[in-house]
């Protein structure tokens, strides 16, 4: 554990400007070791942490935040920035259960201007704010900070298209690694390469460095000059950049982890009298060893050992299930394809991509374009998957109805961490892709519970359905499996004599909850049935005329209320002629705050006891009643 | 009418080819007479269509369809398209029920190689098929058109960032005509006005039109060294571009009505290896002097008269009326802003966008953006709406839930278009949005029946909601309103004595069709009693319970009914210990094909005669089962 006698003094931005130059490195290094230190223990984002320290710290001595905004892209790599604004000593709570957030959040801190948490957002929000202050008459400065990763989204050039003509006060920051989550991919990021090895941007960021912030008297004419006038040098200096075409005036590329060039280049920013793209290299993981030598590994991770760098657990399970069987399947279905959205690690696809290159396709952070993009494929006869997180999943809302499911082409998605995720957080969690899917005319989603009904669903997708078909699953691996289970089914398992008065209806993991609430039960002399589905849209009609039959039913349902299964399933075994008692538990109409995915499930009462407790208290409400 | 020589004779895109040169002009010349004759009957996309068909004239003699693929994005364009591919004798149908589609539809022809409809989706799915094809060994070429408007969508961006290292046979055409359905926005199309004005991309263009595609023999060594060179020529002509920053060759800008240099043009893209960029510029309207003059008012538009351009009847309703109170609200409420994605005419914000400048934002064709710079600027205090299509919010669910509801940013939705569309068919409707909305945690939704609904309901979202605050309304205007309605109220209107068995619940436009199914029924001896909700989202729980009473209770909702208000109320009444039969009329889970509103209203059984049905029925089978 390090001693941090710098930064444990840091309680607010005003002591980060009073460190003087020759301190800085190692303060640096303490906000490394802090990071470390933290992270080993609780899990986190690590990697895109220590490439911005000096970037933050720069930051935090250039601009007077809160005064000035700052909006960090995605927002995993604000820890430092938590640690300089007077989050120091909580932040070891780092992303425990009523801890610090692992992102920004407005109702944590004044200096953080906006909530982040998916990719490419920043610089619409700090436009946003830009604007607002414009019209307030505020002249304090917006910064966004965005990795070369981000950039790769659409929404962030939808913003650079829109703010090109602003005034001033506006600067983006391009944190160049050369990295979304894993390596990046795409035309853009490459295009970076050329702009850091070209030697006339080292030629500009000498010259404004030099010449400009340090002789300002004189800097600002010769700039003027420069820009101005109509020679061959104004347009290969000034004229020649993705962001000049975007009307933002370019600096770059500037040492991400030289405190000094990068204060520099921020005073120049500040003085420019329109929209700045500043173009800062940083290395991801830089400081710590295995993160340096694995910066995909180190992005998002759980607890891990600080000497070795090896995590203390580690249960890829679904994820790692889905990749091996999609691997399995290219062998013989030459037409089978895997599309990722820079998560090919986080998916399980690493192995198909390297075993499958010419059908694997990684195609940045553009949850948008990889649902059309299948669709293309599939409209020619390809089998293309969609290997996703759920809670990116809502980026494609419109691509899923319109391309897909309106243009009836068969393609597949496998949505992953569906469900709580825990300490990511609330703008992670896994729990509305179920109502969003559910509202698309024609499609048909499975959601198992165990690796077996995880593969025989992706099977039933691929080879079965047409049009859009979905297979979803959580993080982590299987849960509790009782003895006598069997085989799961695609369509539904049923587990019961018919005799008793009472059923669960469930899917996906909370069966595994409800086998043992349904035991649990049995102690206490109350009988339940259980009805598990697999295929939750459409639900099979046997499968609702059984549990039609029942005197009580509970629906427990991991993901938001409304537009849920509980409710369509409610409805249908009305339908049918159901007399009894309907009960729905699931989430309520609102956000699930960070915490571990047990701590989460027993809040909502998804878990076995919660489970008992809800029926036990249900069925002495209804006993009074009659 | 014209007489269509020409046109009349082509019965596939083989006939396109074998017309001399000197009859092209002849044949443009009917094409657009047939153009502005059918739309003017049957309402349309005129000017995007007037300009694109020398383009398209081009297209067919240059590229073998089906053969070779094209996406036309948006797909609005795509008249002179069906026109040359055997759909001239049926082209009178256009938009009518069972006739041919206002965009490309798959299941009409083989030449329609993708469904499109909405923005900036044509390079992705392009680019899944030109990948298709590598895959299968299929060497044809893969063309997209897409507009400069279009081209302000980040899909658009995701496309590019992913296609530009491809190999070859993919070629994107951007039809540049200044224009996205109103004057284009943002930096990106500025910047094309650089490209269309600057001396070098005219040598480019002479360039490659005389030397490489009249000289292939010579050319492609010429073009080679170019490319190959270090040389300055080689960094001005071939490496300054946006486009090349995506690794696209860039070709133009050519002249989109010269059919002649275009056909030049997309012979030299034939032959490069790697992706090509053709920058076509066009006019928008071409050719018919009205929509010359106002691209915008006939971009989509009803009938109208040939002569002079008027349109034979108006009702912007819904949207003049939301256009007019916000306007009148600015007046003395500083803060309010409004937000449009290149609809301010269709949305009604013309006249806010001239009296509001400062306050006023049009994003270009970015939902994604509109939402998360909406949230920047509610951050800092100001007032934000962002008027909206209800079929282009699919876009935005993510920042929705993201951004607005779980940061608790006030950010207004006026939902425009909100339930059925009309003509412009299945990939328009209005249906998805209320349950898309439903699934968002705090989130306020009213859906007023009449304007002074809508005024009082934006009224209260802006004043008296917190966080994301939705009011929609329909196409159109204001339909039946029985004499004794007396106020709308923003919470819920009850119509009914209470000693009734039977009670109709709706919301907005509906109310309409059930108080005169109501009248109908009265007159028959059905009794019933209406509750007509305003707020749908949360629903007071004095509704539910008033609702809870009846024996018979029916919703109509003009929305999927997966995820609809519907299904939450049928529970809520449930949990008040509801002991009726309820019965629930919606979109079940179906897509909703062209045909006027009251088409699809009539077909759904949702206009007062289907309700009349719907509750005899009903009545009638549950007297036989007691």
């Amino acid at each position: 554990m390090g001693e941090f006698k710098i930064l444990s003094t840091i309680k607010s931005p005003e002591d980060v400007k009073k460190i003087s130059e020759d301190k800085i490195p190692q303060l640096c290094t303490e906000i490394r070791e802090k990071l470390v230190e933290v992270v080993s223990l609780n899990g986190g984002h690590l990697s895109p942490n220590l490439g911005v320290v000096e970037l933050t710290v720069a930051l935090h001595r250039c601009f007077d935040f809160p005064r000035d905004s700052i909006v960090w892209d995605v927002g995993h790599q604000s820890y430092t920035h938590k640690l300089l604004t007077g989050r120091y000593s909580q932040f070891d709570t780092l992303r425990l259960r009523g801890g610090i957030s692992g992102f920004p959040k407005r109702e944590e801190s004044i200096y953080d201007d906006f909530n982040t948490g998916h990719s490419s957002t920043s610089i619409s929000a700090a436009f946003g704010i830009a604007n607002a202050k414009l019209l307030s008459g505020d002249s304090s400065h917006t910064v966004a900070v965005i990795g070369d990763g981000s950039f790769t989204g659409g929404m962030a050039y939808e913003a650079m298209n829109c703010s090109g003509r602003f005034n001033k006060n506006f600067i983006v920051i391009l944190n160049d690694n050369k990295m979304s989550i894993s390596k990046n991919v795409g035309a853009v990021p490459r295009y970076l390469t050329t702009v850091r090895i070209q030697p006339w941007y080292i030629r500009v960021k000498n010259f404004t460095e030099h010449a400009l912030s340090r002789l300002p008297v004189l800097g600002k004419p010769i700039k003027y000059v420069l820009k101005r006038s109509k020679s061959k040098l104004k347009n290969v200096v000034y004229k020649n950049t993705l962001f000049d075409c975007f009307g933002y005036t370019y600096l770059g590329p500037i040492d991400g982890h030289n405190v000094e060039e990068l204060e520099n280049a921020l005073s120049v920013a500040k003085k420019e009298n329109s929209p700045v793209l500043i173009h800062v290299v940083t290395k991801k993981g830089k400081g710590y060893q295995p993160a340096e030598d694995n910066p995909g590994e180190f992005h998002g991770i759980g607890k891990f050992d600080i000497d070795t760098g090896e995590p203390i657990s580690s249960h890829k399970g679904f994820s790692a299930e889905f990749g091996k069987y999609m691997t399995e399947l290219a062998e013989t279905d030459d037409k089978l394809c895997a599309i990722t959205a820079a998560m090919a690690n986080g998916t399980g696809l690493k192995d198909f991509s390297k075993s499958y290159k010419d059908r694997f396709f990684d195609v940045g952070i553009a949850e948008e374009h990889a649902v059309t993009f299948g669709c293309g494929l599939a409209a020619k006869g390809m089998r293309p998957v969609f290997a996703v997180y759920s809670t990116f999943l809502q980026r494609s809302y419109d691509q899923l109805i319109h391309d897909a499911a309106l243009g009836n082409l068969h393609l597949v998605l496998a949505v992953d961490r569906a469900g709580i995720v825990g300490s990511d957080g609330e703008t992670h969690q896994g729990v509305f892709d179920v109502s969003m899917l559910n509202t698309i005319p024609r499609a048909t989603i499975f959601s198992p519970t165990y690796f077996d009904g995880l593969k025989s669903s992706l099977y039933n997708a691929l080879y079965y359905c047409e049009g859009l078909a979905v297979v979803r699953y959580p993080r982590g691996g299987e849960l509790y499996k009782p003895e006598d289970f069997g085989e799961e089914s695609v369509d539904y398992n049923y587990f019961g004599s018919g005799v008793n008065e009472n059923l669960i209806v469930t899917y996906g993991r909370l069966f595994s909850y409800a086998a043992k609430a349904r035991e649990a039960l049995a102690e206490s002399g109350i009988k339940t049935d259980i009805l598990k589905l697999c295929r939750i849209k459409p639900i099979n009609p046997k499968a609702i005329k059984l549990a039609a039959r029942y005197k009580n039913v509970w629906f427990f349902e991991e993901g938001v209320k409304n537009g849920g299964i509980a409710r369509n399933f409610a409805d249908l075994i009305n339908v049918h002629g159901f007399a009894g008692k309907y009960h729905i538990k699931a989430v309520d109409d609102t956000f699930i705050k960070q915490m571990s995915v047990s701590e989460a499930l027993e809040s909502l009462k998804l878990d076995s006891q919660g489970m008992v407790e809800v029926i036990t208290r249900d069925l002495k409400a209804n006993e009074k009643k009659t």
